[in-house]
């Protein structure tokens, strides 16, 4: 029988935090019969997010296309769905039901370009562009290509989606950490990564490429254009690729802000040498599609016999799932004004964009008017990265532990409060142990996916909550 | 920018017949307007194979669950694929919308272990059933899960689906040949394992994992009962865990023939040591809802600690698409006698059954007749492995050429007949190179999923194009 010690030692050492025990301890409760708040990860359908009914009305008919033929079945679906799905069958006969190409339907692809050409203002190559079941399996499809020797390395921020930690240690990379600058709004410091990445040389490790997250997965911050500007001079000086993660682009609230996309910066740079691997999702956004798990990586400044490669990769798991595919084409090529769907469209999209914003400012100032607690605003994304306060049990004193202990002894305090927290209120939260933070610091991730109400409520038992832990801990 | 020295040499070694370098020339003809029947792969949607009315039913359902309150709406669904969308949305509430458990949604778990108690008349636990985008994913999985160490190997067929070969050398793992024998209908024999994995073991590889693939892909064989039980005793006597590829477990043809899973026949046998991997998929039998991405996973003999394992590594894609997972349901659950839908799903499921039997023979009896080729009339799956002979031009003689020497020339051989028969027709085979053969034979793989029509043209031309083919190397 298979055991622990015949287990791929790479996978034993994976750690992701958003799926972690906590979340396992959750569910547990849940069939116990408990209610749980799932603020653990960005799923707004989960959390009650109606979906966008062009889309739904699209994927039903191509679902069940004797629809466009039966009278009668027309008063259901506005006239322009029905043309789009005729459109898409015209294009793509086989439908939903057959393998694609391994980089995903043409015409979609050439969709993809016209979005990012309408977006950026630049142009785009269908033929650099991949349909991906979701973003993982984009990025996971980097990690794959570009992992060759075991002291290849990978910078990555912290706090960092932990997506990023996890695939390092299955693909048996090295983690480079760049920490992000939590007094100046979770921003990205020249001199940070310069010592981020001289420290690895140092010790032997070969960076190979930089993540950025933007929107920031955990802390909701929006990188200004300047900001992804001196990422890329700086990855071309020390020769690294890009990982841009973009899925968030939709989700930008704070005042005078708008996303800046790598693409966008490094063409109006005139870069030309710097290898961009870009993710975007139907998962997040306003689409919220996370079922459906559809997304597209694109790739800048890649030669033909890599760009092979990567394609040769992505047919031995054949191509992703049609649906996600086309739920990934009606996000680049949504209705357009004097479409019959588009009024609705709209009136959908900015009544969830904007109930988003307003969740970011409830949570974060309720947040913040609690004693020990402080986040920023989130400027965008769907997460608050909180801070938290908590004394330490007499007798304890960190400052007198190694390293190695003190930081065991500060994930467990996350975690541990995490644990409480959901065991106590049914609120589930990531601790930020899971995403990285400066020693000595505590944090949780949390979403503010959930309705408006349940926010109002959430705060409040936050608020009660922390008020007696922190008074335990002080008489333990 | 990336070049191919930075590329994962791992990748940069993997090979994927059924969507190399042939089918790329195809794509390129097709995209210049040629008529190109796509025999490469098992894509039956694509070659005008309808899907199943109640499966398209009821996904459209639940793609626009406001159908199911619209009055009028009803007339166009039977409503037995009402009561199972609402009875779906019930379980689910966040319909296809949101993630799921990393395994898949609770109830399609159980509803699978409720197919293989029904299908074998054993016990099945749906916390060892995982939901997969594909059979694909599923393999991948294990791989990810039991490759350790560089020398660990895993015995495949040879022939085999190329996923293994690919997933072997982007792992980093060994692979280890067993040959099934031609002469004896592809059946495995117990003096080849031992043979294979004698020489594996001289030579420093750690055997972790025999694959079977069953039925048979390439060779279209049905396993009987007995050499199943011959595998099993055999992984039991070496420590070796099971991969059993059974995604072609409907597609039986033969007469007198049926399936036998490695799951029913290991329960027979009461053996509770070996660790048994199985894999299904939506992609094949008669719903052959490739795009769809569906299928399963199911793992016995397995300890909660190293299944926990794998439920992290799912956890690090998040989940499968969620109506892939339906699509999966709704195969392990169809309508049942009563239900409205049950005479039509009846009916289509017996002519695409029907249909793929009558072409299974039509094929093989055609090509059987060509002068210098022979395959097995195909039992099972949906491809014939077929033998041909070419003579060598003036001046070769591969018995004189040093064994590296006729490897290549032999799989150039073939590869290059595919080439030539590719443009000379239209019609698309992958080589036997790419899933491997005895030294000095020569074969193709193609599918008998075209409409029958196309499938006698098919026949017609091939016999054409191998006697000029054959006529022009004697002339050389």
């Amino acid at each position: 029988m298979t055991k622990l010690s015949d287990v791929n030692s790479k996978l034993l050492k994976a750690r992701y935090a958003v799926r972690g025990k906590i979340v396992i301890r959750a569910q547990e409760l849940e069939e116990q019969g408990r209610k749980i708040i799932y603020c653990n990860i960005g799923n707004p359908q989960a959390l009650r997010q109606k979906p966008i009914t062009f889309v739904r009305q699209v994927l039903s008919l191509l679902e069940y296309p004797a629809l466009l033929e039966q009278p009668g079945a027309e008063k259901f679906f506005p006239a322009d769905t029905v043309r789009r799905a005729k459109m898409i069958l015209e294009k793509n006969p086989a439908g939903t039901g057959a393998y694609t190409q391994s980089a995903g339907i043409p015409f979609i692809r050439k969709a993809i370009a016209e979005f990012i050409e309408k977006r950026d203002g630049i142009p785009a190559d269908p033929n650099r562009i991949m349909l991906t079941d979701g973003a993982s399996k984009g990025v996971h499809t980097v990690f794959t290509l570009l992992t060759n020797k075991a002291n290849d390395g990978y910078m990555i921020p912290i706090p960092q989606y932990p997506l990023y930690s996890a695939a390092i240690e299955l693909y048996g990379a090295r983690q480079i950490n760049y920490f992000l600058d939590e007094k100046n709004q979770w921003r990205l410091d020249e001199e940070e990564l310069t010592r981020s990445i001289e420290g690895a040389r140092a010790s032997g490790v070969n960076p190979v490429a930089i993540a950025v997250i933007n929107p920031g997965n955990p802390t909701g911050a929006v990188l200004s254009r300047k900001n992804i500007g001196m990422v890329i001079r700086f990855a071309k000086k020390h020769g690294l690729a890009i990982m841009a993660d973009e899925v968030y682009q939709e989700n930008v609230y704070g005042e005078g802000l708008e996303f800046h996309s790598f693409a966008k910066v490094m063409h109006e740079l005139g870069e030309k040498e710097v290898t961009l691997f870009s993710f975007h999702s139907v998962s997040k956004g306003f689409l919220g599609e996370c079922g459906h798990r559809g997304g597209y990586l694109e790739i800048r400044n890649m030669p033909d016999d890599v760009y092979a490669e990567v394609i040769k990769l992505l047919s031995i798991g054949l191509c992703s799932n049609v649906d996600g595919q086309i739920v990934t084409y009606l996000m680049a090529a949504p209705p357009q004004p004097g479409d019959e769907s588009y009024e609705l469209y709209s009136k959908e999209r900015a009544a969830i964009l904007g109930d988003l914003k307003e969740k970011a400012e409830i949570l974060g100032k309720g947040l913040n008017e609690i004693e020990g607690m402080k986040t920023d605003i989130p400027e965008g994304a769907m997460y608050a990265f909180v801070r938290f306060d908590l004394p330490h049990p007499k007798g304890i004193d960190p400052e007198a532990m190694s390293p190695d202990e003190r930081h065991k002894y500060e994930a467990a305090r996350d975690s541990k409060y995490c644990l409480r927290l959901l065991e106590g209120t049914g609120i589930c939260v990531v601790p930020g142990s899971g995403f990285g933070q400066h020693p000595g610091t505590l944090h949780f991730r949390t979403t503010f996916l959930p309705p408006k109400e349940d926010i109002l409520a959430l705060v409040e038992k936050m608020k009660k909550f922390h008020a007696s832990y922190v008074a335990k801990l002080r008489e333990s």
